[in-house]
């Protein structure tokens, strides 16, 4: 709590110098004290100008996925109160999912700046590289019943697609249900994970992994990351943080909007931003494979695919594919 | 497993003594050791015959709910495969729920003689007195999507409703969603439990708790035992033992039928049960309260109530109430 006091004296005077005595004032600390906070902000990775004379000035902060800078201005009221974040962890998944049984509130996010065994879909594997990749997974506990979930998948692509437009101006796209794609190429995973009765959702966990900086050679096949897909002549550093807190931003805004309107604007935005409507694609499910013509998300946020026969096919479950 | 082998030697031969000799030579060890494993069985509750120059006979088994007892007989192919027994547990639906996410494989599962904490619907509590009562979790892992959770709640109310008919003749009916009644008396809950990603069930645990020889007295108001049920002059102690194997051996024959046959017969089957269907009843869900008569259950295992202008009403969340 001292650490965030001092830090915000310095944020909200970049302008000029803090002098130490202010400092110690400020913060009810001693000198010897300022010193040492200001030495551990330094390893951290904050750039702090120290003057004899003026004292100290904040040059620069790290991007780094630690809750002193993600709560830094966030502004939201739900997403992000809580925020715990790890150098490394197996899945923030597991670790957020565990937390919510134990009761952590909603709210509250788990992010990481690298995973050992990131979770997609399926029990597949998430590559999750240290350096450049946020890594974060969110609770929720909405008064569903258990089919509602897709809602929560659909809404959580919906705000993360928004806040990568926002944060890069990239023309990010969602495939359904739950990946956003740049160029065709995946820059980001979503895996929905929940506990519940049989009508009544206890919480939901949403796994959000982003390639930002990720250099290409880190990534499989068919992935990207959001620097690669910038054009040549601005393929500058992401800001982690901001895009991080762009996401929490337009979450919380999301979930508020569907608690007071319900899911149909909801299903508008996401087809709006849908890679797919409209296109051939293949659909591989538990038990079998079709072609058809993406068709339409209905009102339960399950896939409709047109067979050739003109027939519409539900797909609530499965793979889809794009076919060129 | 030795103890397992030399209880069958002495189950299969009730009619006749089974000598020290022989007994040693069929397990393998000393003549000691048999003597060892014959004072722990009767620690447990065995009684058994000991005649120096005989041999052993087993007169009588406990009633206890222990992994020997339940498989004995069994002949189930996956349900109590595994059989982890407890003689006190916060609530079984926790350790399975808990083993279930560590891995442990489809049909096992967690039984107890008491639960400190046992788990109702919504966060309530489920009386759990030690001697009487069957608390037991079992856990499933079926390929479905999540909605598909109240195929499965239902198929366990079919499922034990016939586990208690057919041990005790008692006429068991179902109160939607998974109530068990006798002569409109709770007898048994059922809970189930599942962890699931947006499209696909990891897994599912269901909770059920039998109250058979708990007296009324440790139950509360509306609850009652199957001891209790039972004529006045046939109020014999029920074999836990029995109705647990019993109940675990419809489990696995109607789940082996929903995936040969999809869950139409299941519906039947339930609607033959239901002491509902054609009565007035009162709805009560998060957000309304509401009365109507009890129409139908319909495919997807929703409640279906005919309000007074016949408008039919869904209900897949909340409380039903019989007026009268």
């Amino acid at each position: 709590m001292l650490d965030e006091k001092i830090l915000a004296i310095l944020r909200n005077n970049t302008d000029t110098h803090v002098s130490g005595e202010e400092l110690c004032k400020l913060s009810d600390i001693s000198r010897a004290a300022i010193w040492k906070h200001i030495e551990k902000f330094r390893e951290e990775g904050y750039e702090i100008e120290a003057s004899p004379h003026l004292g100290y000035r904040l040059i620069s902060i790290p991007d780094r996925l630690i809750p002193g800078e993600i709560k830094w201005g966030l502004g939201t009221k739900i997403l992000g109160k809580t925020v715990i974040s790890y150098k490394k962890v197996d899945s923030t998944n597991n670790v957020a999912y565990e937390l919510a049984e134990k009761g952590l509130a909603e709210g509250a996010i788990i992010i990481a700046e690298e995973q050992e065994k990131g979770k997609g879909r399926h029990g597949r594997l998430w590559q999750s590289p240290p350096k450049g990749g946020i890594y974060m997974s969110c609770i929720l506990r909405p008064k569903m019943v258990p089919n509602e979930i897709s809602k929560i998948t659909l809404l959580a692509a919906v705000a993360v697609a928004k806040a990568i437009r926002a944060a890069t101006g990239l023309n990010a796209m969602i495939k359904w249900p739950n990946d956003i794609l740049v160029n065709d190429d995946k820059v980001c995973g979503i895996l929905t994970e929940m506990k519940a009765e049989q009508d009544e959702i206890a919480f939901v966990v949403i796994g959000i992994g982003v390639n930002v900086n990720t250099p290409s050679r880190g990534l499989p096949k068919g992935a990207s990351s959001l620097r690669e897909e910038l054009p040549r002549d601005n393929k500058v550093e992401i800001s982690r943080v901001e895009l991080t807190k762009k996401i929490l931003q337009m979450l919380e805004e999301e979930y508020m909007r569907l608690k007071r309107e319900g899911f149909v604007h909801i299903i508008d935005e996401w087809k709006q931003m849908s890679s797919m409507i409209g296109s051939r694609v293949k659909v591989v499910t538990q038990n079998r494979t079709f072609e058809g013509l993406a068709h339409d998300i209905d009102p339960d946020g399950a896939f409709v695919v047109r067979l050739e026969e003109g027939i519409l096919e539900r797909v609530s479950s499965g793979d889809i594919i794009m076919v060129r």
